[in-house]
């Protein structure tokens, strides 16, 4: 049931928040050295996927599983869980405390479950498909704002993408009075968006274990979400466009005059 | 002296800290209204300024002080505290934990003082002149890269510049295969460079305020600053520019080619 596998997921959003924590904090006390840094930071993101599979298997032994860094697992109960130990692993390498936890669990290619866990800032934002969304025990809400002058969009940048797709986004966003922002980490960008902080979040390219949690806690805290297909997104993918209800149609126009067409 | 007035801007940067978050943790349990945060970060900026003006006024009841809010205090001593209670404003209106307090002091126009605190991180990042750098008690050094394809360059992009600026050196730095970051709080950014988290930080025009502390502890990080004005910077802000040793000179080229001239 999708309850039970909610107050699991939270549980263990936290319990892995802490375990990747731990890491965070040793990276700190190394010697500046970027090839101890990475190696450590491999380790992390392996153990704390480690942690979440391992607990997963225990407590829900025939769901699926889709991660970054193992193998997937096939279910038979038709739910998945789709996984990212460390979103805005560039910052936890680096050391700068702006980085999450996602899980995320599907049935019947809609996603049914999204937590995103902050362990620096004690921040937990989730959402349950149909119940509304949450940071911590406090009901969150998109922004109610109606221009793209009042509030910051968060514009997400990666490898994968085109460069210019982003850069053509923010000078869209720009020259319409918008602010841009981008911490680097796609998870606590959608989780700002869906709690009001950013008025929404614009990548021409996630991975499914970074994007459904964030989209599904948006939608439920009132934002809008633009399409996607909810069977290919987890092999392959999707573009990302969210925002507060009185600027995504703006937010997708800008999208769709930035971002090269999808391959 | 320099060393009495170290160690007391970083215990005051600690309690203005302390005073700031309890006001972030208050504006939490509201409910989201523009308008009520607005007039209670107001008031948060005020009532933390406050508290820093009046230590300041008890211990050192002769140096000047110049701020955001509040009338400069021309003082008698030839120190100049340098204050911003709450550096990335539209972060903590907003609910994204991601400010912080900054406190510089000058004497002769030369910085001698530095100390930017993060009160949600824990973290605060201080240098006196002349005595390294540090994050809480661990020394800290800017980045050993010598490529703009290894880290992440902070731009600060504000209300003040021409919107192409930011724009622009987003674009430069793209095209020579860097990454850009940006938080909006350009006193966290700074922080990050001198901390080496991030291998630089480009902005076109800052207040003396947000900018001062941010690059001393640069410079003591064995970071590299462009030159500015040490006594018109009080009144006027500057051009910001720092870098990694390895990048400093490809990110002066980038802002070069990308700001427009300064008024």
């Amino acid at each position: 049931m999708a309850s039970e596998r909610f107050d699991f997921a939270c549980a263990l959003a936290e319990k892995a928040g802490e375990l990747a924590l731990e890491y965070f904090k040793r990276l700190d006390t190394l010697t500046i050295s970027e090839k101890g840094h990475q190696d450590l930071v491999s380790e992390a993101d392996r153990d704390v996927e480690t942690l979440i599979r391992a607990e997963l298997a225990k407590a829900f032994p025939d769901d699926g599983i889709v991660g970054e860094e193992h193998e997937n697992v096939d279910g038979t109960t038709g739910y998945t869980w789709v996984i990212d130990p460390i979103d805005g692993t560039a910052n936890f390498v680096a050391g700068i405390p702006q980085w999450c936890v996602i899980l995320a669990c599907t049935f019947a290619d809609e996603t049914i479950i999204g937590v995103i866990r902050d362990p620096i800032a004690g921040e937990t934002f989730r959402a349950k498909r149909g119940a509304g969304a949450f940071v911590n025990n406090k009901p969150i809400r998109a922004s109610s704002t109606d221009t793209l002058a009042r509030g910051s969009v968060g514009i997400g940048f990666n490898g994968r993408s085109k460069a210019t797709d982003a850069i053509n986004a923010i000078g869209g966003l720009v020259s319409k009075g918008g602010v841009f922002f981008r911490n680097a980490s796609g998870g606590l960008m959608l989780a700002y968006a869906a709690s009001g902080r950013l008025i929404g979040y614009l990548e021409s390219h996630m991975h499914a274990w970074d994007c459904l949690a964030g989209m599904l806690i948006m939608r439920e805290a009132g934002g809008k979400v633009a399409e996607f297909d909810g069977h290919s997104v987890l092999a392959k993918g999707t573009r990302v466009i969210v925002g507060a209800p009185g600027v995504f149609s703006d937010l997708k126009d800008i999208a769709e005059a930035s971002f090269a067409p999808q391959s």
